[in-house]
This record gives structure tokens, C-alpha cells and sequence, in this order.
């Protein structure tokens, strides 16, 4: 059922999808893959691969230094697409790896230019997308460059929850996540054992705990308040497009 | 003569406009408008403003923490969009202020949105543009996570050569810069003092001269080379949409 699909409720917080225009974004599914944990399905410099949209399970986006340095630049999680950028410029300038095992359908480029040209609403919502993706880019070098590291942990479960929620994955209460403190780690440039004392921090505090694969938000307001967490770029008030 | 214009040159890196397209994009160009150097034009948790394509001159978007502290995410030349993405998301994520005066047109989202619905793929030229920027605020997250002061400032002033260099305002000689070692210390996470000692550092290594608001690239291959500048998402080799 595409209609409760995690990508057709992202979208439609920004635009109100017609049935013909989800029946394109239908035609769009070529072949529904699975891919294991810790496998690349997308590597840094390889120029012909497709694009993806992930139905479930959750995936890394990182860049790989010359010297075995790696930033993780995001998480993906339903409803995301994985390597529309890289096949928009041809190179990928990033490689994609899943966290846990997904299942992802695949999308070949031409069809989805081609798919442009019949509803063009679909292009401005698939805009909105690389736009709120962009955004959370943005969001994660403000926290690299300039949060310390609790407010950039804080920050970062706050923005996971408010995306998770988007697609009905999580709620103010808190959500799952099967991320490591290793993988914490290489997103938020910390070492794991400060990752690991920083959760300690917060869940002391009262604000968030996450332990055995869950966040609970212990105190949302307060720990939105703590990260200056402003999720008008995640949290749509209703579609701007009708 | 908008086919000369630095944003059609841009968008025509990636999508080989018809004369239609052009036209559509000209309509665009609602009024010209020019803001002196440090004022404002868009601030931060703005809900009602419109988008601009830079024609001249130079500016900055950052983003101000509640504390004061602040991160410049990028600058932008002439062909660039400005606000694009904050239009898309509703409430502005980011503040951009001029760093020279500039000439800017202003461009209201309906008409950008209804432009999309004549020429499909103009749609597609603005998700290239908006990957293009993404790809590019990626970089900046991977270098002040992950490269050191020299590498990162090595990195950045060839990123802005390859972008200045499409639009017909660099080459692999050089080009103007009028920014100062403020904003560059802003943007790459470091102190003032500090920019300048990198940059005397990359000077006195044969590799590249910051002065008088020039920048000269002495040695650009050896520059490349240290800093694994891999500039695949910056540099197309032809259109490809035709």
C-alpha cells in the first residue's frame, strides 16, 4: 500500500499528493532489494549507480578520508532516499552503508526526471526533501562547529525523534534506534567513550535515556530547551502545496 | 542578457536550456534590488520572505546561536540562489547578509513552483542546484570534523575556485576574494589569528597566495593534492539532460 508508504506520508507534509500522482510515484519502484548490515550499497566515486528509497530499516551516509579518517554525515531512516544527490551529480561524493538489514526500492534516475515532466508537483516535493535534508546537513555542522558535546547529543536525539515522528516511528515519549555509541561517535566527532559519558549526563540529568536500542525522552522540553532545538525545518504545519 | 547571466551558466553546467526554458527563467526575475555590504536580507526564523538569485557581489549565510556564537554554513556567488531552501522549509533555518554590496533578483516561490509546471526541467536544474549546495555544506561538515586548519582552509579556497571558475569568475590561476580572515575564521571553525597563520603556512609551502583580496594559486596541483580535493561535484563534464 504506497498510500501508507513512510516516503508518501513525508511528502505529503509538503505537498497534497493526488491519486495520479501517487500512482507515478508508484510506477517509480523498479525492484524492491534487500541489503545486509555493514554492507556499502553505494560507494564514494563510483558513478553508475541508482538511487534508492528506504521502506525499513535504518542506513549511514559517510564520507571516508584518504587517511581512514570517516565523518558520518547522517543516519537515514523509512521514507528517505538514499544517493539522489550522488545521482543527480553523476559522481557520488559520499558512501552509503545500512546499520541494520533493509529492505529499499530502487529507483533509476530517468524515470524519475522523466516522472517531472508529468507532475511536476512531484519535483517540487522531491525538492522539499533534498531541501529538509540539506537543512539537517546544515544542523549537523552548526553542532560540529560550534555545540558542545551534550548539547550536540541532545540536539541530535531531538532532530532523530521529530523525523522518526514525521513517519510515524517515534513520538515525544521517545522511539528505537539501533545506532552504537560507535557510530554516535564518527556523526557527532566525539570518541565512543564520550559518547558514553555524555548519555550518562543526560539520563542524570533527568532529560534523555537511551539505553538497549531505545531513547526515552525523560524530559522533552527541557532537553529541547538545553540543545535550542528548533524544529520548524523537520515539523511542517500541514502541506504548503495544496 | 539573461543567457550570459551567472545562474543560467550554472544551471546550464547541468540541464542544456531551450530558449523556452530560458524565457521562463527570465519571467522569474520579478525586480532587481541591491543590499549594502553587513545588512541583513534574510534573518534567521523569518516566515515570509521571498528567494533571490545573486547577480553581483559576494554574501553569507550563517547561523547565530542563542549564546552569540556564530556559524557562517556558506557563501555565495553570483549565480547563486539565496533563501532557496528556507522558501521550500517555510521558516527561514539560517541568516544571509552580504558581504560586499550586492545585486540580487527577487523571485517569489509561487512563480518558481508555477515555473516548474511549464518547464519540468527547470525543476530538475533548481534539485541539481540544491543537491550541488548540499554536496557542498557536506564538504564543510567533513572538514571541520576531520581535517586539520591547513587542509581545511587548503579545501576551501579551491572549493570556491571551481565554483567562481563556472561561472566565468576564476580559473585555475586565481580570483578575487573579498573576504576577510573573519569570516573565514567563521567559517572554518577557527580563530582569527590562527587563519592567519595557516595562511602564511600554505604561502611559505609554494601552494597558494591569500592578498589584497586575491587569491593565487601558485601550485593548484600540489594545493589538490594536499588537500584531497576531489571536486567530481562541482565540476560536470557536459549536461546531462540535453
Amino acid at each position: 500500500m504506497i498510500e501508507n508508504s513512510p516516503l508518501v506520508r513525508k511528502l505529503g507534509a509538503f505537498v497534497a499528493l493526488s491519486d495520479s500522482e501517487l500512482s507515478v510515484l508508484t510506477s517509480l519502484h523498479k525492484r524492491r532489494r534487500t541489503f545486509v548490515a555493514g554492507r556499502d550499497l553505494v560507494l564514494q566515486g563510483q558513478s553508475d549507480q541508482a538511487a534508492y528509497i528506504l521502506a525499513s530499516g535504518w542506513a549511514s551516509s559517510y564520507k571516508l578520508l584518504e587517511d581512514g579518517q570517516r565523518q558520518i554525515v547522517d543516519f537515514q531512516i523509512p521514507g528517505d532516499f538514499l544517493g539522489l544527490r550522488s545521482v543527480l551529480l553523476n559522481v557520488s561524493d559520499h558512501s552509503i552503508e545500512p546499520v541494520t538489514d533493509i529492505e529499499v526500492t530502487e529507483i533509476h534516475v530517468d524515470d524519475l526526471l522523466g516522472a517531472f515532466s508529468q507532475t511536476p508537483r512531484l519535483a517540487t516535493a522531491v525538492l522539499w526533501a533534498a531541501s529538509r535534508d540539506e537543512a539537517m546537513v546544515v544542523e549537523h555542522l552548526v553542532s560540529i562547529g560550534r555545540r558542545d558535546a551534550a548539547e550536540r547529543m541532545a540536539h541530535f536525539l531531538l532532530e532523530l525523534g521529530a523525523r522518526l515522528a514525521l513517519v510515524g516511528l517515534g513520538s515525544k515519549d521517545g522511539y528505537a534506534c539501533p545506532l552504537t555509541q560507535y557510530l554516535l561517535a564518527d556523526a557527532l566527532g566525539l570518541s565512543a567513550v564520550h559518547v558514553n559519558r555524555v548519555l550518562r549526563q543526560l539520563r542524570e540529568a533527568g532529560m534523555v535515556t537511551f539505553r538497549d536500542g531505545s531513547v526515552v525522552f525523560d524530559d522533552y522540553d527541557q532537553l529541547a530547551n538545553f540543545a535550542q532545538f528548533e524544529p520548524s525545518y523537520m515539523d511542517q504545519r500541514g502541506p504548503l502545496l495544496q
